[in-house]
């Protein structure tokens, strides 16, 4: 055993040993932790540990004593599991979570706000130790409720308005840059938008994003060329499709939303023969599971969905752990997913 | 209030006012609870209420006074919630059990025992009324020890081998009867099948289906003409897929264990050029959301999703009512999704 501090000598912390080894606190906590050390990369953790070692690093006996009170159990709230971006990032939860000594337990909101009370209620009433919610909307009395519970909280994929609670997303803003610099360098100068719902942070900052990204291109977006679904759904994205094109504003390439609405899109395009990408190309968001199967199959944004389902997962597992994580937005690097849907404008 | 009868007389059941209102005796149960009215009919709900007041039913004392210990959540155990057959059938399971009161929380199994064991015991440990799961094997030693441990069980999409546990499926030896009849009335003899895996119900009850499905159509089944994937995932539909080829027994036509097995054949006709329905007819099996949409769309077998997790909602609703449910199995009639992944025979 190396020799231990003296008593007198202040007492050592957490962050000590972090920044001995070089790493973040919450790395250091994970690896300090033999339920989460999984987590963190093998070399890494021998280094945490020989840290703690040399400075006689001893965990706060009050944070650990909380623990005996633990359910183990986390509450994971999901607004539409029929939307098939979020299977891949639940299971990125779970394998973030269940490498931590934890077991989600998971209630689908199906976008309903009594249903997600209700939800919450129960799962605070099995006493689940923290909850992971995918179903933040900006404005959201339940989640200010949730997060003055004293329940710890985490966001996945969407955000809170002014980022008052931690959370895990993609980098939605950078997501469309990507989209409008595609479509501007094959040569697209009337470019739409139909925008996912502004009351989540997803559909907000994908279209603030559109306008900056426009204008960055040396384009100015055409109030005519942007439209708004109310959700992100193929029926949505199908009706702010139609009233798009009934602008007579003719566009060449659309920015969808999400998938979900570029598929809305694909169906109006049905409707009216209209071929894409000959006529007219569309970009989606999110790259789903089986985007890369539709007809055609469709360019979009992929986002790291295991990646934002881990990183919420380690955020939680940092705030178990006493982690003062609550200024933490974590924003994942997205990238261009190239496919069929898009090519150069017509004519 | 219409007059009681007097004591002495034998005391009312519940079956005695199921038979008065000419319902099954589940019925009468949820007509009775105000909790659980809103899945009867309105008509039916009054006969059964006129039937009680009729008869001076009073509900089982101590029925009702073990509702006064119950937590209102019911565990839900699905396999792979990246399978898009999961998600509607979760919402004909949520409905259902929020109509009568209960909130389900789900878990991913991810399709592994270990993961399972870890998810039942915290269902368990948060005291779930009861457990709703669509993850059961054939041979599956934590099935027996659910259905042995007091905590009501009902089996969802899959059943247990001697049909042990009260479970809600799809009839799917009539499923894949459909599927064969519409490739032979196009004229294929040569069918194969690329079998899901036959330590699950749904992958061995279609395979039997198969066989039976082809004498019935005059047929003879050739062994060399099956194969067996190891998991309802398109890599291991791709592979059994490959296998059967590498065998040279000149199939026209596969009918595929479920939708994503099929998607693994369309990948090797794409590695190979094979162009489907021109070359190779393809019937999948579920018509899970999105199989409208692939390149060729998908000629399935649908199966009723919502339906089928209403169904199981409502078994687990009469047996937290003190049904005897334990003999119930719902089978749910499939029928034919007719796109454009078959046609006739080649040459």
């Amino acid at each position: 055993m190396a020799a231990r501090p003296e008593a007198g000598t202040a007492r050592v912390t957490l962050r000590d040993v972090a920044r001995l080894a070089d790493v973040h606190p919450g790395t250091a906590s994970r690896a300090l932790n033999a339920q989460t050390r999984a987590l963190v990369n093998a070399e890494t953790a021998r280094r945490v540990l020989e840290a703690a070692e040399q400075l006689g690093y001893r965990p706060n006996p009050i944070a650990r004593g909380l623990k005996t009170n633990r359910s183990y159990t986390i509450g994971v709230l999901i607004p539409d599991l029929t939307n098939p971006l979020f299977p891949p990032i639940l299971r990125g939860i779970e394998d973030g979570l269940e490498a931590g000594g934890y077991t989600p337990l998971m209630a689908n909101t199906d976008n309903d706000p009594e249903r997600e009370r209700i939800d919450w209620q129960a799962m605070r009433a099995r006493q689940v130790d923290g909850i992971v919610a995918a179903t933040a909307r900006r404005d959201h009395a339940l989640l200010d409720e949730m997060a003055g519970s004293g329940v710890p909280l985490v966001l996945v994929n969407r955000r809170a308005e002014d980022d008052r609670v931690p959370a895990a997303t993609a980098d939605d803003r950078k997501g469309i840059h990507l989209a409008v610099e595609h479509l501007a360098g094959l040569g697209h100068t009337r470019i739409a938008h139909v925008a996912g719902p502004l009351e989540l942070s997803t559909g907000l900052d994908r279209h603030d994003g559109f306008h900056e990204a426009m204008r960055d291109a040396g384009l100015e977006p055409d109030p005519e060329l942007i439209v708004v679904s109310r959700a992100f759904t193929e029926a949505e994205g199908a009706r702010a499709c139609r009233e798009l094109l009934a602008r007579a504003a003719d566009p060449t390439a659309i920015v969808a939303g999400n998938d979900l609405i570029a598929l809305g899109c694909y169906d109006v395009f049905a409707e009216r023969g209209i071929r894409c990408p000959e006529e007219i190309s569309v970009v989606g968001f999110n790259d789903m599971p089986f985007a890369d199967r539709f007809s055609p199959p469709l360019t979009t944004i992929r986002i790291p969905h295991y990646e934002i389902g881990a990183a919420a997962a380690e955020l939680m597992l940092g705030l178990l752990q006493g982690e003062d994580a609550a200024w933490r937005q974590l924003r994942l690097a997205p990238e261009l997913a190239l496919r069929a849907s898009t090519g150069r404008p017509r004519g």
